[in-house]
């Protein structure tokens, strides 16, 4: 029951929330770093992209290892319905680890995007196929001989933030965060409240209100 | 009288300039260092962005403090007509500090845009508003707690130039400038005669001249 | 008969291939570092640029030094149909050193393209003239004072990978890359043959199949 | 009592332990990130401080205001025995915001040392005066008219560490390190114990046992 | 008479000033940004430099010119008693411009330092040598195919600020700064008189007074 | 006798070279790029590594795995007599992978020194050993948890160069360096030439010739 659970879990959050308001409601519980560093920018911006943490970790390597891609072949194939593959480099410049073939093999599994903290390519096939990518850059070279992965279904960190298998992952325009499992359901209950209080703020300032009156009324900036 | 000046002057600007020949002919008069660093981008490559600097000192905080938003609703309810919120935070990468309703307060009192050297967040209806913003980066976070306004209509640097209260302050898909008020009415007008040159420049070359021979008759490149 | 060779093979390259391939053959034949920095990046994601490199090197000057443009002109009136001019300026960020109306003196000549590592300006209308044009970033000043091309037709470093005149330079949404010449023929060759490869292996993914026996099947990653 | 307390528990601190056992104790408490960026040093190799943490906020200013440096002179005349003063100024590379007569205040008031994220100057004085400091960098400028203090004894990040007044700051060749005033009593003890092991380690390593047995019999690396 | 003056100066400023004085008495002048990035850093603590600037501009290239030093053999041999090479490179982290020979040939000519923003060599032999130089790194490599010295004589970007040929340039352990020559006897004699403030209060301070009471009298900080 | 080859190899570079003049000797036999990025520097000034590479890889982690020193242990008790521990971690900030145990175990061996593209730690310990290390910063924190040895004796990428188990790594004040092992003899023979030359030039310039003869006449600057 849980997949399904969580698929009508993150319709609603696309269709009602924004990754703003669920940071202004972590900020309230005392999770004060749980957005991504800036460059981590989706690669178009309209995409969105929420799921379940599938965390891949690719350090940099020097040579073509003997079988290069066994652990990524493995890492992918095991992706669930739900999942948003989320891949830790350490920041790496030269290695473009993601591709148009991982899009297809994540979409094959019901995985619903990725998150990567690193290059990736083939960014015209992707924007084709609108599957929700997140990346630090694009380059045009394959990670065989510049990155292995090591590890998967592992902590990582992406992006300046801490990532365990199974945290709730959101993405929009405004950049990525993490909503850790244990308090996702909290997160989106308070999220929900406080989307229609912003909505009142604003109105009261399009009508030509003043912010002190406006904010002394619903306590929303 | 002096605001009605202004907005003819800025209508004026948006019709004909662009930042690049104000550019040249600042460098002209000795005024170098007037373009903004290149990652202060617009959210929209077509927005263009034309006023005085309305100017807002945001450093960063590590706690809540008591009103936290006060000076910062201040500044924004005393933006006057035809104002641009210069917002500067020496280069802050954690604090969100400008969002919708910030947006939305500053166009209900007349302003005309932002820029600001620092992150920013709710893009998506930013952009639906069509409210020129200038900004770094993107993040889904707010100001409580990571940033506060500590003092506005104050000289800032801004993307690495000084910006004093009523510079007037253009960007467009080349980047942000500062035209100090003291010249602003020179520049203006030794910018409307360049770009009549330029243009007969970029014809002759259309028409197959060689640069060694355009360059020798109109003398800009 | 070379220029008349080259124009069809540019026209093939742009129809059939994409940078990824190439750098992935490249791999294949020892070339690791062809691929430029992942800052340079085209003015519009939908620009293709294909060409042989006509280099320039325009390092930071501080003063106006008489003819400024000198030898800029001369580089800029010698450009061959199908070369691409590649700007080399030490990643200068205060520099905006390619603007309209150099694109349009490229155009003039037949050039059909530039990649520029560091600043250029007057965007809106390069878009306009679609322009195919990569750069790291955006700035609206001059030259003149700023940066002065001290040489033309020799070896530059742009982007972190070395191009000398007559290397075959490829740019796409993924990044810009460098094809020695000498090994451009054997690259295209074997680029055109991998093309078809990865079109099976993602035909196989998105029937569903696991990445574990597609690449079996085909070793393409 | 309790900065009686303080200055024996500091002796001890100087005298039997460093920052790296320190690190480890906390490691295994679930406390990972306390060391500060490696870029504040100390001004000497040989410096070591170690004393409640006295927090200073002082971000960037663009004019001379009024009493420049009134809650400065507050912050300084302030300091207790024992103390460390601890400047945060969102890294700032424009302002030389510590300097000798800073030391010399701090001496006079029974402070042991500082800790700069930032530039501070009169470096020959404050090596010859022995005053622990540790900083980013030298900038022969003074504060005023480029930092403003605006707040201490509060809540700052420094190095990329949050530091809370009270907290212990450790200094030494190794770098800065924060211990939470919460867990200081358990961190210092459980390093006083893992400083013996150590010990032992090392010993028969020297001896020429390899590393594989020396591990298996202590434990630490 | 000029160098006689001159050299007089010099030795005063060696014995009896500093940089941070000069910077707080340019900063009273309304010179600002007088104080080189804090990463150009002496070779030796000790080590200090004053003199007229000879500056160089020596930017990156990419293959070995014919006569590869001729320009920056020019620019030594002209270096006159009192002058301090002054070299630009638009920071260049690949060239290492500067080493023992040309330390040899400025010393040969009574120049009596350099600054070079970028990487120099050979230090060992320099400090053996005892010759003022700062820079922002060490690499052991030679400026041939490297770097070429294009002018000298004119306006440079040293540490992000301009020099003029002719200006005082001094460096200490706290950085090196420039004092524009039109203001130099100005800044000096201005100095001199605010060195014996700063004694005083640090004398005030050290008897234990309040830094808010010793400020009060002096006005100094 | 290999290994008694290089030991008297290694006394003799250590005795009459240094790291520039093998730069000189290796740009002419085409090999442009092999000195390490400036900022890794040895831990004191005065220390002096060489010896055959001992390739270690080292990329970040984020949990604590089971046997977290394995393959490090393994990689450190196989160093043999000569050998220069080279570590790679694409240049790791947080994660303080060497220290004195690491140092102690790699003397047991016969091992020369280590160079660390990344964070050390117990840095008063190894300079009072003596122990030649090469480092990015100092950090005392742990390697457990924050990075993973997953291979060693295989090529790798160190300050920006590619290193090659058995290639000779040589680093003095000037910085770190690699001669590949297929030129070490003839790199070495050559350098030995050069150093001769330089004395000479050198001797010229200190008795007051001018540059331009002396290089006329010798031909090295």
């Amino acid at each position: 029951m849980r997949y399904q659970n969580d698929q009508e879990l993150f319709a609603l959050m696309k269709e009602k929330l924004y990754t703003a308001v669920c940071c202004d409601v972590m900020d309230d519980l005392g999770y004060w770093n749980q957005a991504m560093r800036h460059d981590l920018r989706p690669v178009d911006n309209d995409m969105v992209v929420v799921g379940r943490a599938k965390t891949v970790l690719a350090p940099n390597v020097y040579k073509v290892y003997e079988n290069p891609y066994k652990i990524e072949i493995d890492a992918l194939d095991s992706v669930k319905e739900g999942e948003v593959v989320v891949v830790s480099t350490n920041n790496s410049t030269t290695n473009g680890i993601w591709g148009e073939l991982m899009s297809t093999a994540t979409v094959a599994r019901g995985g619903t995007g990725a998150i990567v903290e690193g290059m990736v390519r083939d960014i015209r096939q992707i924007k084709k196929m609108n599957f929700p990518l997140f990346a630090v850059g694009y380059k045009p070279v394959d990670s065989k001989g510049r990155g292995y992965v090591i590890d998967y279904d592992c902590p990582v960190d992406c992006g300046g933030v801490r990532v365990k298998p199974g945290d709730v992952v959101f993405g929009d325009i405004d950049g990525a965060i993490v909503i850790p499992k244990e308090i996702a359901d909290d997160v989106i209950r308070l999220a929900l409240e406080k989307v229609s209080k912003e909505k009142m703020t604003k109105n009261e300032l399009l009508e030509g209100k003043y912010l002190k009156d406006v904010y002394a009324k619903f306590g929303v900036l």
